[in-house]
């Protein structure tokens, strides 16, 4: 397996790159090498794969069945009715949607978490993105529901997987896992190499209460139980103050920024991002699930991720569009630990190309500013992850079928439990 | 000039259009009329053209030019120096630029601000969009530059237009233009029937100046000048109290709100929607111009809007997506006196079928969410404007000539004042 592609704009000058196997090889001009796939990169820009921190992808089937309402009510009247009755089949095809619009808006990697592990799994090795498959575990504070839990992992755990995908362990939360079962994860996941994926101070709800059930607030909690560490990565975070920035940054704990999640669900804006970055935690972008931010496009996420730094800060000097899709890229790479996230040799071939016909880029007098903040996701014409390419000229082998049998899905279940 | 488009979802049930001149003639089902053109709306769902509240349709040529800089530095190295050069033709394509990413992303109409209204002028009517133009009044407190600024005016309202397209006046901003000018523009404006296009209350500084300069904060300074009227449009507002958006009601002022632009600048979030919609305040939607936020698709400022709302508030359930797609439909007409905005018999025949195949469509539970939330612009498929058809399955003739064009303008721009 081997692509060249020719002639393609790398940092505003053509190259040619020469992709071997899963990694790019060579990058330079008039490379000669032969490859089974040569792509005319004239007119493109290549940029590295975007990294989708934080998702839930199976969700997708639930975009727009409960918009604009209150949490709870969301969560009781329009997700868990109908989430308990998912088949495998449907959860299957639910994350195949995902990686359906993933691929379309320049996604190559990106952090799941959700039940259902085994379709899950399957959906994604078929689709060929990569991804780190976080198995959910809640324990509802009940030694039976932690029984139940820790059986489930051993046996997700267990099953065979492509080299692009990793298991990871998901701790929903705080206020969904006790602290014993947090402790059993971290635990497990440490003596695997397993990371671990939790939700953390995403609302000033679970803020107060973290501070009223556990005595300290949520950062802190998690250090007293000693869980901070590089293999743990957070979810929001929106509700830390200097102290537990200076905690997370001193264990090596990763961070992912949902804003457009934060904002539709009223969970709050002023995401710590640039005095995170000053303490040295890494800090990616997701999307969280389209059941709450409905659009899974990362260059979406990134510039909305930039402008609300600019926004509340009154400075709009931060979260330059260089640095936004710094943090969708190299970053979400190094938070998966993944060699990806760069056009250089020797990186994993995780790559896009991107239309630069588009009006958005006209002018073209800053490629990444015109990435960031002008064009919408549908610059993205052909994708490459591992080596392997899953889109070219928009095409995407089973899109309408897919879209299809998720729609269907999706139907059924609400027809059905309705 | 008539157009029939067959089966086309309107609200969720399949309707035929009939559109006879400049507006909508019929909906039903079955209808029969003769058409000169017939368009099959299988597959797609017609929505109201989208309205622009707040432009400078020439400043595409900026685009990217100087992102994340402070605003006097972006102001003094990447814009003024610049901007004075520009030439008649740099205007012309300037616009045609913004026009072509307009009608690609679904808006009709737009409420342009700008020096050199000719060029303006002649590039929309070619381009087939509505719009409401505004010759831009500066005065910088100086009488022989009001003077200049009067004959401009007198030269700019007397030429000819489509029917299409308004003439208005838009004086910049309170800080660049004298009391006394604001009131002639006033004046002219009432005894022509034009709306008056104004910046205000965009920054915490220009409000403190406000207060220092004239006693008054901003509101409450035009309030006093007895400026507040029905033909008032204020572009962004940021900066206005209970008591001051009560002036606003009372007096029928209306507002655009520019999310991504007051975000991106750093000018603030806190725009009080909610509030101005109590007291009745008629609040429409703009993206700015691109030189400053970058993209003019207005799903995607609708969506920002709505996501801001909720954010700052604390609430997912204010500005739900029904809401928002009403801002940039039907505000966006009536606070230009236009009778559009609806897809109703009567009105006129500006409107967007939009591809629901798209991934972001699927599942297909809720329409207004799908589109709001989860598209980014590109299911745009044919944009029909005053009864003619400007872009049908997304092509747009002349594009690329356009695309290239404005490029090469905006470069010859930069390089021979640079």
């Amino acid at each position: 397996m081997s692509i060249l592609i020719k002639n393609v704009q790398l940092n505003q000058h053509p190259v040619d790159i020469f992709i071997d196997g899963s990694c790019i090889a060579r990058i330079g001009e008039g490379l000669s090498e032969k490859a089974g796939t040569v792509i005319d990169g004239n007119g493109k820009a290549v940029v590295p794969g975007f990294v989708n921190g934080h998702i839930h992808a199976a969700m997708t089937l639930f975009r727009g069945f409960g918009d604009d309402l209150p949490l709870e009510k969301w969560l009781n009247e329009k997700i868990w009715p109908y989430e308990k009755h998912l088949s495998e089949e449907d959860v299957y095809w639910g994350t195949k949607l995902a990686c359906v619009e993933m691929i379309k808006t320049g996604t190559t990697c990106f952090n799941d978490m959700y039940m259902h592990y085994p379709p899950v799994l399957r959906a994604v090795e078929e689709m060929g993105l990569r991804a780190t498959l976080g198995s959910t575990v809640f324990d509802f504070f009940d030694d039976d529901f932690a029984e139940k839990a820790r059986q489930q992992i051993e046996k997700d755990s267990i099953l065979p997987h492509d080299g692009r995908i990793s298991f990871s362990l998901a701790p929903h939360a705080i206020y969904t896992v006790s602290g014993a079962t947090l402790q059993w994860a971290n635990d497990l996941a440490k003596a695997n190499g397993w990371l671990v994926h939790l939700h953390l101070a995403e609302t000033q709800t679970e803020y107060n209460n973290s501070v009223k059930n556990f005595g300290l607030s949520p950062v802190r909690y998690l250090h007293r139980l000693k869980l901070l560490s590089p293999r743990l990565i957070l979810a929001h975070c929106l509700y830390a103050d200097e102290e537990e920035i200076g905690m997370l940054a001193d264990n090596g704990v990763r961070v992912v920024h949902n804003p457009n999640s934060n904002l539709k669900l009223g969970s709050g804006y002023a995401f710590r991002y640039e005095e995170m970055k000053a303490a040295g935690v890494m800090v990616g972008i997701g999307t969280d699930g389209a059941a709450t931010s409905n659009s899974l496009n990362m260059i979406e996420a990134a510039k909305i991720a930039a402008l609300l730094q600019k926004g509340w800060r009154n400075d709009p000097t931060v979260v330059p569009a260089e640095e936004a899709l710094r943090c969708i890229t190299e970053n979400g790479a190094a938070i998966l630990n993944i060699n990806a996230g760069k056009i250089e040799a020797g990186y994993l071939a995780d790559l896009c190309l991107i239309d630069l016909r588009s009006s958005a880029f006209a002018p073209g007098f800053n490629f990444v500013s015109n990435l960031i903040y002008a064009t919408c996701g549908d610059c993205v014409d052909t994708v490459i992850c591992d080596g392997k390419l899953l889109m070219e000229n928009r095409c995407l082998k089973g899109e309408r079928e897919i879209v299809e049998q998720a729609s269907k899905a999706a139907n059924r279940l609400m027809t059905n439990h309705g």
